[in-house]
Order: C-alpha cells, then structure tokens, then sequence
C-alpha cells in the first residue's frame, strides 16, 4: 500500500480464493501493543492465532513510546503510595478528558476493568515498582512508577473530578518502557509458541456471504513479494495503529493537524487497518482529533512563564498537561505564539528541553520585548503587570494555575517562539478510527457489527478522542486493554458457534 | 420518522414493490428552496419531475429565511452600484471561509456560475433591486438589495480577500424575502404543472441491482396514511434540509451545537434524507459543524461594545459577522461571555434588538462592574485601559477592529449576559451532509457515486463548511444554486442513457 492511500480499501470475495495459504481461529493483523494482547487473550482463551506484522519486528509505535501505562481506580501501586482512586473519579476524568464525544460504554468497560488489566499485565511480567515519580515530567526517567500524566491535578480537571496520579511507568530507567513492554508481550508470545509472520503487509479482506450476511473470512497478505490468502475461522483483528504517516490522509481527515511538525508513530501507521475495515462497511468516527503536544517541559521551570498570543493575551493555566498546551495553542487565532519566562526560569533549557523553540527576543523591560516581538501596544505589559498582581495574591484568579507555580515574571525576559510551523517541536499522532463496540467488533453506521472484524488500539476510536483531554499513558492503556477484549470476543465467538453446531 | 431517528435508513428492494404508485424522470423529495430549483432545472431540461414535500405547502426552510443570496464576482446588482468584485475574490473569501476543510471543486463550481445563477434567478421573477443597504445588520428590512453578510470587510477576512458586498436581497420590504422567494419559484413550478405531492413523508429509498450495481431507482412515502411507491427512472434528488430538529442527531454528530438555544429552521429538517442517503452508502461529512449565531445588531451601536470572556479578556472583533461571533463565543472556555458597553450604545436595544439577553450589571466604574461580574481582579481594567488606548489611537492592534468602530468605553456601563444557554438568543442549524460532487450525486466513502442519487442544500455537505466563516445568504445561495446543478445532471443522465439506448 502507498503511504497516500485515502479510500477504503476494497475487500476481496472468498468465491475468489482457489487456497488458503494459512489458516487460524482468529488472525491478528498487526503486533504493537495492541496485536499482541490480542494475541495472548485469544491464544488463553482457547483459540488457535496467527500474528501478520508489516515490520521487521514486533513492537509497533508501542515499542517507540514511553508506554506509560493510564490504569486507576486502585491499582497496586496507587494503594502502594497512598493515592485513593476511585472509579468514580476515574469516569469522571475520562469522561470530562474525551469531552462532548466521550465514548460512556468504553470508558465504564475500562474503568471497570482497570485494576485487573494492570494485574493481567504483570501476570505477563511487565514491572512495576511501587512508587511514584512526584515531579512534573512527560515521563519517568528513573524507574519509579506512578505520575500525573494528564493534568488531573491541574484546573479544569481538577475543579471535574477528584485528581489522582494514574499514569503507570514500567519500572526500567530511561525513557526505555515501550521497548521493555514489547519484549515482554513477545516473550509471552513465544512460550505460547504463536505464529508471527513478519514483513507481511495485509493487502486486504476477504469476505463471504453466509447466511445473507456479509461476514469478514480472512486476509490477504503479501510475504516476500508473494500473496497469501490467510483464512480466519472466527475472526479478523486489525490492529495495524493509526494513519498520522498517511499525509494524505490527514490532509483529508485531520486538516488542523498538518500545522503540527513530528507524526509519532511507526512506519506503518498509514491507516491501512482503517481503510480495510471501511471497505466492508466499517464506520471511521472522530477522525479530525489528534493528540498534539508541545514538549515544554522538562525543565518545569519552564511552568514560571507565560503562553501569549498574538494578542499578548494568557490563554491556558502553564501548569496544564503539555497535550492540552498544544491542543490550545493550534486554536488561537493569531499568527504567532510565545512563551516568555523571566531568564532565572529559562534554566536548563538548552539541556534539558525536548521543545527546539528558538529564543526570538531577550529584554530588560516588558516594553522592549513587546515592541521586539510585535505585540499589541500595551498588551503585554498588561499581562505581566495582572499576573505578577496575581502571585502577590498568590491566586491567579484569571487561569487558576496552582499556586505552586505561581512566580513573578522578572527580567531579564526571554521569549521562545512556540508557534506551529516555526520550529518548536509539535508532535502529533491521530485519535480517529474504526467505530467499535468495546469488545473491538468493529459497527456499520447503521449500529450493526460486520461480523468477524475486530478493531483495536488506534485502528479504532477508542478512550482517548482529543488532544484537549489526552493524557500519556491512555494510548497503550487503550491499547493493550482494546486488544484483549477484542481477543477475548473472536474467541468467545469461536465457542459460542462450536456449542450451536455441536 | 420519529424525529429522534440517529441510524441510516436502510433502502428497500425494488424487487419488493408489486406496484408503482406513481413514476417520472426525475423524483424531488422536498420543496424548500433546493427542491425547487431542482425540479424547474430537471424540467427545463426535458425531464418529467414529480415533487413530494412533508409540509402542507411548500417552501421549507428558505420560506422561513431571510432568503438573502450569496452570489458576487460580477452581478448586475454588484456593477450598478459600483462594486467590484472578482471571481478571484469571491474565491478566496469562500476558500478562507469554509477553512481547512473547504471543497474547492464545490467554490469553483459556485464561482464560476454566479453571475449566471443571479441571472437566473431573475429569469424566474426573484426581484432584486439595483441598490445597496449600507448599513451593519443581519437583514435588510428596506427592499434595497446588496449587504455586507459575512464580515468580508471586517478582520480578519478584509486581509485574506478583497472584499465585496455578496448579499443579495431580494427587492421586498420588511424580512420577507423567504416567503417571496418560494412564492415566485411556486408560482414557476406551477406554470410547468410539475406535479406537487403535499403531506407526502419519505420513508425510505428503493434500490435495484443493475449490471451488478446497486441503483437508486424509487422512494416509498406515505401520503393520506398510505403507503406508495414512486419510480424515478433516472434519478432521486434528496432536499430534505439539515437535521438541527433532530435533537439526538443534533447530539450524536454536532454535542458541541447542544449548547445553543434556537433551532432554525423547519419541523421538517430531521436528517431524513441525510439518513436515506446514508443507508444506500452515502457518506456523511462535515457533521460536526453548523452554523451559530450571537445576533446582537442591529442596533449597530452595540458593535462599539466589547465581548468579554470569563477571564475579563476580548476574543474577537467585534465589528465581525454576528456568526463569527457566536462561533468564538461557543469556544470560550470559562463560564461566562459579557457584552460590554457604554449606556449610550446601548441606546435602542431594548426595542431593535434580537438578542434578548439580560442586563446582568450596570456601574459607574470598571472596578464595580469587574467585581459584580465576578471577573478576576484586574482583568477588565487593563482590558479596557488598553482597548480605550486603542481608540486614541485610532488602531485596534489587539483584535483589528475597523477604526469606524472605534469609540471609548465610557461610564455608566452596562453588561449583558450572552453566555450560551443563559436567555440570549443562539440561533444555529447544521452544516453537516451527504458528500456530493458538484454536480450534487452522493458520493460513498470510497468516492464513487451512489448511482441515481442525489443530494442538495443542506442535505449535501456544500459551501458552507462551519460557523466561524459562514456569511448569510449562502445556504440559500448553495441551495438553489446546487439544486439547479442536480436537476440538470439528473436530466443529463436521462439523455445518455436514451442517447445509449437509441
């Protein structure tokens, strides 16, 4: 498939098929966190499986992340460190996270199962330390484990539902937990001795009419250069991530996302999962979000300072998730927008920062760096003078960013451009997909299943769906809890249609 | 139809029907603006047509509009009076009003025939006088003809595109251009004996399988409590409006619309054809948008007032189109929205005003107001310091208000609540619809066309694309403009396929 495909791929009819090449109980198309969870839960629940991986390798786009991990409402290690969750708090969250289209049946299904997933995860072997990693942080760099990974502790969120850290870090040192996860899964896969078939790339489905009915019966694949037809007994279970390196397709789908600089993902995150299933009649919903980040912290200083607009105007609390940061940055109006610290809080940015902002002006007085960066006569010695009242205060009555970040702008002052498109790191991934119950059976428009096509991971339209509301770790939560549940119905179907014939 | 239906309308089997009620070249379902522009094109054409319409008369939601017509690059009203206006232009205003999500083949097309569609338009009787109303309102209430309707002379679209007055309308006194408009196209359809089917529901489309392709070849309706079965031999043209009073679809595809207040429209406009559509494979695009609007002019004297977000900040110009407004309103994030003024621009509000939203404070000073409007501590005073110094200096640097609308804010003040939901009036319908090629045929996801099937007005995604760059004037424009379009390309298939046949 070319990377710039945007229509539905056609299936294929299984009256066209003279021999299948492989067959299993249920196929997995795909092996990131998703596929391979999948895999494990068909496999323990009786069901033969065969794994097709477009790569060299397993992993996916989980391999390339941090895989924190977003589990609540009393995990091991939220009891471990004190931190009450509750399920309730935990729906609240994520209902207010996703916004007006929060997906209720899906949230209640994970919170409900949260605390087993995170058992069932470490029953697989993947570690996790029971403590926490109390700084403000994208991720864990020690090998500690529990974080505030979405702002939950910060306005609104924290004025929505009561905060607790849920963010789960595997317990290795460095950003090195996807890879870590990864290995463990596939280890797992190992001992189960399930077939992974790699550098085979899906072409496309194969359905049969039975009973009047359009059902999904397999796959064509491509493996060193020769089609294959893979018949699936019970079940055909996408999981081949999401389309953000299908430039096409963002263009098409996601056009507010193309101001945005680094796609997160694998190679093969070209939507070809999201395209087979809509061309059997699978509804892709929310396709215009995406997760979008700006990096700007480490180093959390960088919390001191302010976001202006091209109006010279505050528009989020600093202290929010760095999603929400950059989710609000690609909505204001204006064309440029800056961070601007006092120059004791710029730190160790050079060093420590991920965010690649230049520094666009330095000055001694706020009427200096207003002319230097263009702003509106006045604005922006305003809006120094309204939030340094505020520290005094100590409420900045204006944003509600938390006290503890609350610090008069000083100078010297430095201004880093953080406008999209100008070089500030932006990186991005798709939260559209595959409509699907929250047993993964991927639905029609019309609210019916396509029988024996599962979706999972970011094929689907899963838990998070807008980068507003996103909090790290809720991608490879989604991820991994989506594709059990989608391995366990492929192989409840299998029994279910073993009982009636037999 | 209930009016709650959110699921496509399956199509039933022509090989299911044993008798055909009633038979034409060409079926219109719907007779609002669209609808009849489509029948008198299809007739003109050569086509015998057939109309059936919900209502007890027809007109649909264009009788119940202003019926201001969006057209420019050229029209004779446009040159009597002096302004020049481009195709260039006029294409570049609607491709920066219409966003990243604009369809360039659809402004084209528009572009291309408007001075055309102007002309036509007068062929059928719509008056129009050769005259301008230069004045700042929503509608004209004079019978003079062309308005500024979209804030093309206002930031920031007076930057993106030279501007011009598109707003036609129609030469009639009062806001009854609606009623005038369907009057005349009637009075056309009746001359022709297009033969109008009134109390006449829709249920459902009927397909046939030709040449192993599913073909759109009838509806079924009910009329007098009885169900009928109507042939369309070469095409179904679907103007069944939007669906702004479908409260749950209004919920499932556009929550953030929920917050509005008014439903514009007819009790008609609840999907059915968007649904229809969709249940064939037609896709639906766009859902999410509509058109919102904040009508707080006339009296334009509110215009020297400032729009004030929870955070006692301006987010707008307020010299913009009352729909830019109400779009921006929508997405503050706190829980208020003010209109701020003098008490001497209040003026006439009391009796010129739609807005109806309460006066919620008045004071003799920024402070006091600051404090009974809760707003943080400060913010309205530097706000309105600052937007003061603007007016002495004759530039709106912040937000690029036109320096003709500039004047001080001065004491006593008023402020009125137009936060969403609080009393003022939010008009809103939707923009969401059936993907369609210009020609108006109802493309599936995969960019074929459903074949005999077409969509129109608001049942079709057209020029319109969202709330934030909508210009009064366009869905009427789009309607008719793309109802003629259909019912021309419905009467051409017909003469191929008889040209093929012999």
């Amino acid at each position: 498939m070319a990377t710039d495909q945007v229509l539905p791929t056609s299936p294929i009819q299984a009256s066209s098929v003279d021999y299948w090449d492989f067959e299993a109980n249920v196929i997995v198309i795909g092996c990131g966190g998703a596929g391979a969870c999948a895999a494990l839960s068909a496999h323990d629940a009786g069901a033969s499986v065969m794994i097709f991986e477009l790569a060299s390798d397993i992993g996916g786009s989980t391999a390339l992340s941090s895989a924190e991990v977003y589990l609540g409402a009393g995990t091991r290690v939220q009891k471990a460190t004190g931190h009450k969750d509750t399920k309730q708090g935990m729906t609240e969250f994520l209902t207010a996270a996703a916004g007006p289209q929060a997906d209720a049946e899906k949230i209640e299904a994970y919170v409900e199962g949260s605390t087993d997933h995170f058992d069932w995860l470490v029953t697989q072997g993947v570690p996790f330390k029971d403590s926490e990693y109390p700084h403000r942080a994208i991720m864990a760099l020690t090998d500690d484990c529990l974080l505030y990974t979405g702002g939950e502790n910060a306005y609104p969120y924290n004025t929505l539902a009561s905060p607790a850290p849920r963010g789960h870090n595997l317990q290795v040192t460095g950003d090195n937990g996807g890879p870590l996860l990864m290995k463990t899964l596939g280890a797992r896969l190992n001992e189960r001795s399930i077939p992974i078939h790699l550098n085979s790339r899906a072409l496309a489905l194969i359905v049969d009419d039975i009973d009047q009915q359009q059902v999904v019966v397999g796959v064509k694949v491509r493996i060193d250069m020769q089609e294959r037809y893979v018949k699936a007994l019970f079940g055909v279970i996408l999981a081949t991530g999401g389309f953000v390196m299908n430039q096409k397709m963002v263009e098409h789908y996601a056009p507010e996302l193309t101001k945005c600089t680094v796609p997160i993902g694998n190679p093969g995150d070209t939507g070809a999962g999201i395209l087979m299933g809509m061309g059997v009649g699978g509804q892709a919903i929310n396709m215009h979000e995406g997760f979008v980040s700006l990096p700007f912290y480490p180093p959390a200083s960088l919390t001191y300072g302010l976001f202006i607009n091209s109006q010279g105007q505050r528009f989020v609390n600093e202290d929010s998730y760095h999603g929400r940061v950059g989710s609000l940055i690609l909505r204001q109006p204006g064309e440029r927008v800056y961070l601007i610290l006092g120059v004791e809080d710029y730190g160790n940015y050079e060093t420590e920062s991920y965010l690649n902002a230049d520094v666009v002006a330095t000055a001694d007085s706020v009427l200096e760096l207003e002319s230097d960066l263009n702003l509106p006569q006045g604005q922006l010695q305003s809006t120094i003078r309204d939030y340094n009242k505020s520290v005094e205060l100590g409420v900045d009555y204006a944003f509600h960013k938390d006290a503890r970040w609350l610090k008069a702008i000083e100078p010297p002052y430095v201004a880093l451009d953080v406008t999209p498109g100008r070089g500030a790191f932006f990186p991005y991934f798709t939260l559209g997909g595959l409509d699907t119950l929250p047993s993964g059976e991927v639905l029609k428009a019309n609210g019916e299943a396509v029988c024996g096509l599962y979706a999972i991971g970011r094929t689907a339209c899963g838990i998070p769906r807008r980068g507003e509301g996103y909090a790290s770790g809720m991608s490879v939560g989604d991820a991994t809890f989506s594709g059990r549940q989608a391995g366990l119905a492929a192989a409840n179907r299998m029994m279910i249609e073993r009982n009636a014939n037999g």
